[in-house]
């Protein structure tokens, strides 16, 4: 009871915070889906994204977490960082902000940048790209998204492994499981530093 | 620093069950949505229960919140009780039972039943019905679901007030904001102990 007592005030924070930080991410995606056949609900992206980090990357970090949650909520919906930074501190806002591609510009020079800017990423950022390519990488391996060729799959693949070299020596256990990907579909040896 | 060492054991026990528990949910209601015009993943609705109980009722016990989270699941989708409480425990997976209809009775006895035992929950069951029957309502109040005549959705107020007669007591700020939604739509003076 005492132990209760001691704990109650940083449990009930830590509670509302992560239930308000999901609820307003689940509202702000209430009308996207996936692009599996399944139309998936968008949400359940970025709930596994933050679920590779706690249970995968035993990444706990509150701030990290609430970034994983709200990822994709400026680049894909009307959600501004402001609108992030009021709610959820600067702190997650400047997360987010790392790992929002500028929407402004064509979608092949959006993932150029992403190759060039990974290496000069937050920690924090670093493992947010990381877990959302992991997550992003293994539904693909599931199943093809509506429209899309094995030749663009493959492409992505790619292309997803020249960001992971960029994010590398920042959580092993998810460099791992990204490397056994890589490894199972671009027939390639796990090597660290091999660009 | 010294006190994020203190509290980092149990803030990194809770973020990563919380954040196993609304990823579980995520993936057991992935095929469902709600009832209105937009369809909207139906994972929205338990974590805005949830929400309701974190942000407005004030409620962060984490057996509640976990149970809010999971109270539909076993109710709509393939998931049993077992399962809830080898990942859960035995305290979340009570909780769901008793907020679980049972699916096998045609529905106006299970509407009926629900009445009925109201009163007999325990406080934490009744703290999920109550936000449970809180979002339905102000989900109706929005938008009339695909299908519903207007007398359907009148006589769904009015099964739930009978529902929250028995659950009163319990939070004063959920039953202040029932009793609001009771008082516009079925023009009554709120009264306790009316039934
Ligand atoms: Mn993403
Ligand atoms: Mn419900």
């Amino acid at each position: 009871m005492a132990r209760n007592l001691d704990f109650a005030p940083v449990e009930s924070r830590i509670t509302s915070e992560l239930i308000e930080c999901i609820n307003f991410s689940a509202i702000k995606h209430k009308d996207q889906r996936r692009k599996d056949p399944e139309e998936t609900p968008y949400i359940n992206h970025p709930i596994g994204v933050a679920f590779i980090l706690t249970n995968e990357a035993k990444i706990t970090d509150l701030n990290v977490i609430k970034a994983a949650v709200l990822h994709d909520t400026v680049e894909d919906t009307e959600t501004t960082l402001d609108e992030i930074e009021q709610i959820f501190g600067q702190r997650v806002r400047d997360i987010v902000n790392e790992v929002t591609d500028d929407k402004y510009l064509p979608k092949e020079e959006r993932k150029q940048l992403q190759i060039i800017h990974a290496p000069g990423c937050s920690r924090e950022a670093k493992l947010v790209k990381l877990a959302d390519k992991l997550y992003n990488l293994r539904d693909l391996e599931r199943s093809t998204p509506m429209g899309w060729s094995d030749l663009r799959v493959q492409e992505y693949f790619e292309w997803s492994k020249k960001v992971v070299e960029g994010l590398r020596g920042t959580n092993s256990a998810l460099e791992a499981e990204l490397d056994k990907l890589f490894a199972k579909r671009l027939n390639v040896n796990n090597t660290t530093n091999k660009l």
